[in-house]
C-alpha cells in the first residue's frame, strides 16, 4: 500500500484552494495486491499522551488486523466492522466498552452504533450498563431487523437504550458483564480525579459569588481563589484524553461499505446521557454507492457527542465526500459543517475528529482489470487523533498519531490527513 | 385567516407538475390581523376513527388556544409550542404524556423534543417513565443547555434516557407520576388486547412452522388456522390508532420557528426502545431564516418511528422547504425522501405524517406595512392524520381530520393539504 499524507493544516478565515501546494493523496503512487477489503480505525480524537501512545497505536493494530481476517474469511464489511470494534472496545485504554469513562455516579453507561452501508440499516444503543461489547447489541439490532417484522407485525427495533437494551442483549445471548469488571485502575483514578475538579470548581464559583456579592474581600480570599484555580490548570493535563470514542469504517471485496463507532461518553456525565455514537447520522454513516452517489462512503466520528450530535457531521461528511476532490470536500465539511457550523455558533471550541473513506469501481485500461479505489482521509479539531489502517493485502496495519501543527488552536483550527489505496477486484 | 387547501393527491411514480390543476396556497386569498404568531398542531399520523374525530379535534383545538395564548403574552414560539405540546401531552386519547402506548411489560415509555429555530438548540428524552410531560424535560435540557457550561467546564447534556433522565427531571424541578396515573381505561384495555394478538400470532406461526415440516395436516388443524387468521383480522380494526404521537410547529412575532414532539411509541415495544421523537432531525426541526435559506421553517413528524428515523424525515422537509414552491417540494420529499425512500427499501408499508411550516418577511408596497408570511402544510401516507392550528388574531382554532383520498393505500400513497396566513409584524 502507499504511503499516507501529512498535511496538517490550520482553519484560515477562507476555504484552502483545491490546488494549495498540500500533498494530495490523487499524486500517491498506489500499490496493487489481490487480497481485497480495507478497514480505518480510529481511537478516539481527544489527546493522547506520548507516553500512552504505544498502547493506541497498538490496540488499532490489533482492530485493524481483526477485521483484515474477517474479510480474508469472506465476510462482509459489516461483520469485519463489528470485528475491529470489538477488539477496540476490549482495551483499558480506550474510552469504549473495557475502561470506559465513568458518569457522574461512577457507573459505565456506553453507546454504540453500526451502519450496513449495503442495506442502509442501522443498529445502535445508549446509556449502556454490564455489556462488554456495546458494539456486538448494535450489531444484533440491525441483523435483526433485516429480518423483517416481528410477531403480530410488530416493527423491530433499531435503537434501544437503558435497562431494556441490556435485557434484549441478554434475550438474544450476549452475555452480561459485571459493571465492576470493565472499570479499570485508570477509569477510577480518573474518576476521583475529575470528582475532585467538580469540587474545586464549585468552590471557586461560590468564592466568585461572594466577591461579587460586594463582600469585602481581603487578601486571603483572592489567594484561596488563585490557589483553587492552579490546582484545576494542574488537574486539566491529566483530564484531556477523555474523548476517545473508537470506530472504524471497512470496504469489503463486493465493494460494501460498513461504519460502527463506540464511546464511553463524556468523563462525569449525568446518567442517561446518550452522545453522537449511538445517534444515527452523527456516530457514523455508511452507504453504498447508487444512482444518485457515485461514491460509496463510510464515516466514523470522535470528539464531544453534543456538537457531533448538532451537526449531525457524519450524514454531512458523507454527502461531501460525492464531490470530486475528497480531501478538499473533507476539508470544507469540517470547516464550514463542523467548525463553524451555525449549530454551533455559541462555542468557542469545537471538538470532534473524524476517519472516512470513500470508494469506486475503476478499470484498469492497460490490463482491463475491475479494481476498487479507496481514498481514505481523517481530521480532527482535537489535539490529535490516533488512527490505524490496513489492507487485506498488507502483512500488518500502519498507524499513525495525528496531532495538529504547532502553534495550531485545539477546537478551531484543523489536521487533515489521508491516502489512497487500490484493491484488485473479487475477479482479477 | 384563510382557507385551507383540500387536495387530498394519491402518490403516482411521477412527480405531479407545478401546476397539476389542485388547489394551490398562493391563490388563496389572504387575511391580514394586528396581533401575530401561528401554531400548527397535530395528534398523530395514524388512524382516526370517527368515532373519536371529535375527541381529537378538540384536543388540537385547545393546544392551538395554549400556543396562542402565550404568544399573545409575549412568549417566543419555543415556550409557545411547550404549552401546545402539554395539551396534547394531557389528553388521555393521544399516544403522548397521559394514555401513552404501553410497552411489553406493559411499562410506559415516553420520547420528546424541541427545537429552538433561533439559537438551533435541542433538547430530548427518550424512553422515559414516570413524568407526565416529556417535553417539559427535554424543553429544560434546551435552556439549561443554552446556559453555557457546567462546573469544571463540563458540556451539558442535551438527550437523556431512562432513569438517567428522570433523575435529572426531578433535580430540576420536575414532578415525578406515577406511571399507574398516566395509564388509562384505554391503554390498558389496548395493552391485553395486544397481548392477546401477539399470542394469536405465535400461535400461527407455530401452526405453519408444523405444516411446513410435512406434518400430516387434516381438517381440523386447517380449521385452527382459519380461525386464528380471522380473529387477527377482527383485532387489526382496533389496532390502528397505535401512531398518534403529537406534535406542535410555531413562529412567534419576532419571526423565531419552534417545533416539538412526542410520543408514547409504538404499541408493545420492547422496553428501551426509542423512536424518532427523541432522535435530531427525525422527530422535529426549526430553523430560523439566515444567509444560506431564504425561509424560517419547522416541522413535526408522527407515525412509524423506525421508519421516520431512518429517513431523517423532519430534516428532509425542512431543507426541501427552502425550495420555490413549498407544496410541491413537501409533495416530492414525501415521495423520494418518504415513500421511495432507498432507507426503507425493504418495507412495502411506509408509514408518517408530517406538519411543516415556512416563513419569510415581506413588505406590502402599497401600505408599506412589513408583515410576515406563513405557508403551512400537513402531508402523511396514514389513514388519517388530525391537525389543528390557529394565528394569534383568529378567536378560535381550525382544526381538520386528513384522510387519503377513496382507494388510496396506506403506506403507499399520500395526502397533502395546507393553507397560508399573513401576520401583521409588532411594529405594525
Amino acid at each position: 500500500m502507499e504511503n499516507t499524507l501529512n498535511s496538517a493544516e490550520s482553519c484560515p478565515d477562507s476555504v484552502l484552494p483545491a490546488n494549495s501546494g498540500s500533498p494530495r493523496h490523487n499524486s500517491l503512487s498506489r500499490a496493487e495486491g489481490k487480497a481485497v477489503g480495507f478497514v480505518l480505525v480510529h481511537a478516539g480524537a481527544g489527546y493522547h499522551s506520548e507516553s500512552k501512545a504505544k498502547e493506541y497505536k497498538h490496540v488499532c493494530k490489533r482492530a485493524c488486523q481483526k477485521a483484515v481476517d474477517r474479510l480474508k474469511a469472506g465476510a462482509q464489511a459489516v461483520e469485519a466492522v463489528t470485528a475491529a470494534l470489538i477488539e477496540l472496545e476490549d482495551s483499558p485504554f480506550t474510552n469504549a466498552g473495557m475502561g470506559s469513562n465513568l458518569n457522574l455516579l461512577g457507573e459505565i453507561e456506553c453507546d454504540a452504533s453500526i451502519m450496513d452501508g449495503k442495506t442502509l440499516h442501522y443498529g445502535a444503543v445508549g446509556a449502556l450498563s454490564g455489556i462488554k461489547n456495546p458494539v456486538l447489541v448494535a450489531r444484533r439490532l440491525l441483523s435483526e431487523a433485516q429480518k423483517g417484522k416481528l410477531s403480530a407485525g410488530r416493527i423491530p427495533p433499531c435503537f434501544l437504550v437503558g435497562k431494556g437494551a441490556q435485557q434484549w442483549a441478554a434475550g438474544h445471548g450476549i452475555p452480561p458483564c459485571p459493571s465492576e469488571r470493565m472499570a479499570t485502575k485508570f477509569s477510577m483514578s480518573a474518576y476521583r480525579r475529575n470528582k475532585r475538579k467538580m469540587e474545586l470548581a464549585e468552590k471557586v464559583e461560590t468564592e466568585r459569588c461572594q466577591v461579587k456579592r460586594g463582600r469585602q474581600s481581603n487578601d486571603s480570599d483572592l489567594g484561596a481563589l488563585g490557589k483553587v484555580k492552579a490546582i484545576m490548570a494542574d488537574e486539566e493535563e491529566n483530564d484531556a484524553a477523555c474523548l476517545d470514542t473508537v470506530g472504524a469504517i471497512v470496504v469489503d471485496q463486493e465493494g460494501n461499505v460498513a461504519a460502527a463507532v463506540s464511546s464511553g461518553g463524556l468523563a462525569m456525565k449525568h446518567p442517561g446521557r446518550v452522545g453522537q455514537a449511538a445517534l444515527f447520522g452523527c456516530g457514523c454513516w455508511a452507504q453504498n454507492s447508487c444512482n444518485a452517489n457515485p461514491y460509496s462512503t463510510a464515516v466514523s466520528t470522535s470528539g464531544c457527542g453534543e456538537h457531533l450530535m448538532r451537526t449531525m457531521l457524519a450524514r454531512e461528511c458523507s454527502a461531501a465526500l460525492q464531490a470530486e476532490d475528497a480531501h478538499q470536500a473533507l476539508l470544507e465539511a469540517m470547516q464550514t459543517k463542523f467548525i463553524r457550523s451555525p449549530f454551533l455558533a455559541s462555542e468557542d471550541c469545537v471538538l470532534g475528529g473524524v476517519i472516512v473513506l470513500r470508494c469506486c469501481r475503476c478499470v484498469e485500461t492497460s490490463s482491463d482489470i475491475q479494481a476498487l479505489l479507496v481514498e481514505f482521509l481523517w481530521s480532527h479539531t482535537t489535539e490529535s487523533m490516533c488512527v490505524g489502517y490496513m489492507s487485506a493485502q498488507d502483512s500488518k496495519a500502519k498507524t499513525h498519531i495525528s496531532r495538529l501543527p504547532p502553534g495550531a488552536v485545539a477546537g478551531q483550527s484543523l489536521a487533515i490527513e489521508g491516502g489512497v489505496c487500490r484493491l484488485g477486484s473479487k475477479s482479477e
